[in-house]
């Protein structure tokens, strides 16, 4: 088996690049120089970053690298998209153990590639050293294409609370894999890479969303996060809310990593196609209800412990 | 001693932002949403990314926290000013263990937001997550204020190759400690936090540097990048180097991390003051001489083995 030591770094980023989309009309100073020129024709940047540890983002046992690498550029794709924008390059940095298998991180950059292709997304950077524990780290830049952006803080009483896409499905897949348990694959294939709904994040910027965010530590705990942006109360209707066949409540409310989007619209306004309203604004102390009284079923996982 | 586990993920977010530069005009929407806006009058972005990790690119017994936020912030910076261009924004994300001190990481932003201060240079977001090795990984934002990117791959026969900054300082430093001997302090000073020319970049911009790079791996290694890409000899005349006293010539020639740049300007240009003449570019195939003849003393620290 080849191994990075191998190939040596120069060798790997080669191997790496020939799998990545490196060029587009906006990159008017692609990958390979001291630092990348990338054309920004709207005049305003949207940027954001994350970081994926082996062993507290991904295992290797459950996720394939393609899995992790369709999930590190999709979290980051997802973080434009609820800004009402649209994913137009990343950078991409990695830290290497010498001895893994080179196919591993060529399979990786082709799951990253991949997420890239239908969004025409251009990877213009990054760096690469070696050590103990995987470690991504993307950066990823996006247009607002003349929109004004869409922050957590635009809630106001009144405001139909929507969703676009999945919500408990990965929380879902989780339970399944801790459990050693083979189950329903749509949840297992919801977990190693989600889906967020990208269209929807302009869509709803378009339609005169208030406010929106990315459901990345669960609906709740999210909802919280705007609640507090907005100083405002938001309750959760608990029948309006999609939940799949061999889904609970609970997972619904409080999964993490299915990177749905959240968003706000004025009463009566339109609601565009993908989204589907799950409660209301009120005035009143930032808190978030279920039903009109507090959560108290399970908590589910959060990153921050912040529910 | 407070360690990270007491004051919790978002306590020590709150920790540091309290001493990072956050906001300024170009901060359409700063850190705190989903990703920030930033504003890019020039309408072309220059971005790069770097990582450092404990234990190969700092160590705690050899660099005060401060002395490594300097240094992750300064070469990030070089990168920019390396194609002509100014900083203007960093996201900055850390990858720590729980059980390190609060102190550090405080110490550590304080240490970038000093070498932020003279730029106005802002962190516009990032990521932190728990892990057991000190991760940064920096992504900095610059402006070409109206000018063409200087790029590797513009040297010409003919041409001047000039420097701008220090050369050997930083391994001189580095050899001080590994050998455990008091020594200059200045080299000292100098690995700790490298002092890169910023005004230089622009400045050789200006004054029309056909190309131009940062002196990340040691002079040699990195004018043989620009050999390469621009399709050039190049001859480095030794009697015209800087050699501070208390360096050797191999030290000069092959240290790294001091960020010196090194530009090449058309024969009889005004070469601007803060550059000093070093060689030659002449026709040939790609490859870096030093006073007509192979460099065949020690090859000095390479981050890739690529000397």
């Amino acid at each position: 088996m080849e191994i990075i030591d191998d190939v040596g770094e120069f060798g790997l980023i080669a191997r790496i690049q020939a799998r990545l989309p490196l060029t587009a009309p906006e990159a008017l100073v692609p990958s390979g120089d001291d630092a990348a020129v990338l054309a920004v024709p709207d005049g305003r940047l949207v940027t954001s970053a994350d970081l994926l540890l082996e062993g507290r983002h991904f295992r290797r046992d459950w996720s394939s690298a393609r899995d992790v690498g369709h999930k590190a550029a999709a979290q980051n794709f997802s973080d434009i998209a609820a800004m009402g924008a649209r994913p137009t390059s990343l950078l991409l940095s990695l830290v290497l153990p010498g001895d893994m298998p080179v196919a591993w991180v060529e399979e990786f950059a082709d799951g990253v590639a991949a997420e890239c292709a239908p969004l025409g997304v251009i990877v213009a950077g990054g760096d690469m050293v070696r050590g103990d524990v995987i470690t991504i780290s993307v950066t990823v830049f996006g247009t607002l294409e003349g929109r004004a952006p869409v922050l957590r803080s635009g809630a106001r009483a009144g405001d139909r609370v929507c969703v676009a896409g999945r919500l408990g499905w990965s929380a879902a897949g989780l339970e399944l894999l801790a459990a050693g348990t083979p189950g329903h694959s749509d949840f297992l294939l919801a977990h190693r890479r989600p889906s967020p709904p990208y269209a929807a994040g302009p869509q709803a910027a378009r339609a005169g969303a208030t406010a929106m965010l990315d459901v990345s530590d669960g609906l709740l705990a999210d909802l919280l996060h705007m609640a507090v942006a907005s100083g405002v109360a938001v309750d959760v209707d608990s029948t309006l809310l999609p939940v799949a066949p061999g889904l609970r409540l609970d997972q619904v409310l409080t999964g993490g990593e299915d990177h749905a989007l959240v968003a706000t619209f004025r009463p009566g306004a339109p609601v565009p196609e993908s989204w589907q309203a799950i409660g209301t604004v009120y005035a009143g102390p930032a808190a978030v209800t279920v039903d009109g009284k507090p959560w108290e079923g399970p908590a589910g996982f959060s990153h921050f412990g912040k529910q």
